[in-house]
């Protein structure tokens, strides 16, 4: 079958062998597919990982592993992308992404969703309310990981919110704040990205314009640049005692100084993948407007264009249509 | 007077000018002094400070600026080292060490007790109580910042705790972890400052006992060493979705891999000063026991003797008796 491949150099496979269901497992063929920027990390050395890319998807279930649930076939379905071993305190808990033993789709130890057919544990799957498109749907897993944060930290309405970032990451938790009714403002360097946020109503600030006032002023500051430089500048703007909530996955080349987290006590919360139901249900109520995020939808067979196009700066979500 | 002052050397100085009694402060008189490593980080260029140096003391009030605090005068007194403005929201609601305008005794803005007298407001000050001898009380300051853990973060009875450090800093977090029943166990790499950790009947490890086990095993880890590779340690210790407090100022000079941090979903919980009230309590109780922690006393004129013996690792306090 046709893949997008990373094994040491990223490739389009015209033969990639088929996927193998395994017990407890669902057979799906994705209808639209997302470019996330792992993806992109994992073609530079990320979590070491070989094989299938890919992990945003929408798909339909074409076969299951298990009678009981062949209520699944022909469903279009989300796919939570962590699976646990089920047999630890934490995948009991619920907690599959957090299992240590847990092999993640397209990430590590799994073959990804960038394919005609991949595979997931019925588990793991979430029926798409039928009033919402796969151009919405297909953001869930981003999404989720933006909801996270509810989940994690309470968000106060006197509260004062910034994002740093408004790359995919920090348009994402932007579309959250939002629905969830946060007052919050979004803090980048780009004015046509920052659009979509002033467009739902919400203030924004470029980086450049960023004053004294703001420094050490924010109840919570939500880093979403991937950068050393935008912690440090998401580290001056959380007031003492503050929470700093760390989004992007932050490997400090030059030295990172935390002083300034002790002095000013500081709590600093990292925050990863969530839960789909909760981002599902905003989505069947017409909450989520994910249009503004598309750049560009490329057949799939144009995968490796996608790619390209996913590096450049002005590009927010490369979909990829099979 | 003399005084122990940094001016971009540390020396000792025996006529450095008299401090000015203001407003609302107190004269004193310290009877115990306590080096700290933060007085000799200053020496190495921390905050930029130049003046007499010391935070840690038990004095006598030997003046009063204002008649109504006179009924301080000739009592033996603490004093927390935080000066804040007294006229913004954190100094209304006594975060005085978080006030953005506030000086510290010794370190930023405010000659420090290394010195035959000093002032400090009296609003700082703390009656010793009586049953509470110097050698015990001049450890407050440092008792007091172990304590502000405690002020931060639930510890459950069943919680499984880990104190990463053995030097001063994780002694005194020992001391008072074991004096509030916490159940954790000590992790250092000297085993004669371990011991102090199992004489109060608390659990130890040698750093090259941790096996893999101990990996991601901890609900709460306490960093006290002061050092990159402690912090990355300690990182590895934490469960994900733990907490990991970090106590020691990390400058970390050829960078830093924060991405554990978001994957594990990892709460860094900074933490510095704490209130000297809770401590006090505890040692009036006689639940305080500092005798172990005390290298030497010397002389306050040989205070110079005394930064050079702090220097050496086989070092816990060294006290300076004026």
């Amino acid at each position: 079958m046709k893949a997008v491949v990373f094994d040491s150099v990223l490739k389009f496979e015209n033969n990639y062998k088929d996927p193998q269901l395994k017990e407890n497992e669902a057979l799906i063929r994705p209808t639209l597919l997302g470019i996330c920027n792992t993806d992109e990390e994992i073609t530079k050395g990320y979590m070491g990982y070989k094989g299938v890319l890919g992990h945003e998807f929408v798909g339909v279930v074409e076969k299951v592993a298990n009678q009981k649930d062949s209520v699944l076939i022909g469903k279009r379905v989300v796919g939570e992308i962590n699976l646990g071993c089920n047999s630890c305190l934490d995948c009991a808990n619920s907690m599959q992404r957090h299992c240590k033993n847990r092999s993640t789709l397209g990430i590590f130890n799994k073959d990804g969703c960038f394919s005609e057919y991949f595979t997931l544990p019925v588990s793991n799957l979430l029926v798409v309310p039928d009033n919402t498109d796969d151009e919405t749907a297909v953001f869930v897993e981003p999404l989720a990981a933006a909801m996270e944060i509810f989940e994690q930290v309470q968000i106060k309405p006197k509260d004062k919110v910034a994002i740093l970032g408004d790359g995919k990451l920090g348009l994402s938790i932007s579309i959250i704040m939002s629905a969830m009714n946060v007052d919050y403002v979004h803090i980048g360097k780009h004015k046509e990205k920052l659009n979509i946020t002033s467009n739902m109503k919400n203030k924004t600030k470029l980086l450049s314009d960023i004053t004294k006032d703001d420094i050490k002023s924010y109840d919570i500051v939500v880093e979403a640049t991937g950068s050393t430089g935008g912690f440090e500048t998401s580290l001056s703007l959380v007031r003492p005692r503050g929470t700093l909530i760390l989004k992007s996955t932050i490997a400090a080349k030059e030295g990172l100084n935390l002083a300034s987290v002790v002095i000013d006590e500081i709590n600093v919360i990292g925050s990863r993948c969530g839960r789909f139901e909760p981002v599902l249900r905003l989505m069947e109520k017409g909450k989520i407007n994910t249009k503004p995020l598309i750049t560009k939808i490329l057949p799939f067979d144009k995968a490796m264009e996608g790619f390209e196009l996913n590096r450049k700066k002005e590009t927010i979500k490369i979909l990829l249509k099979p």
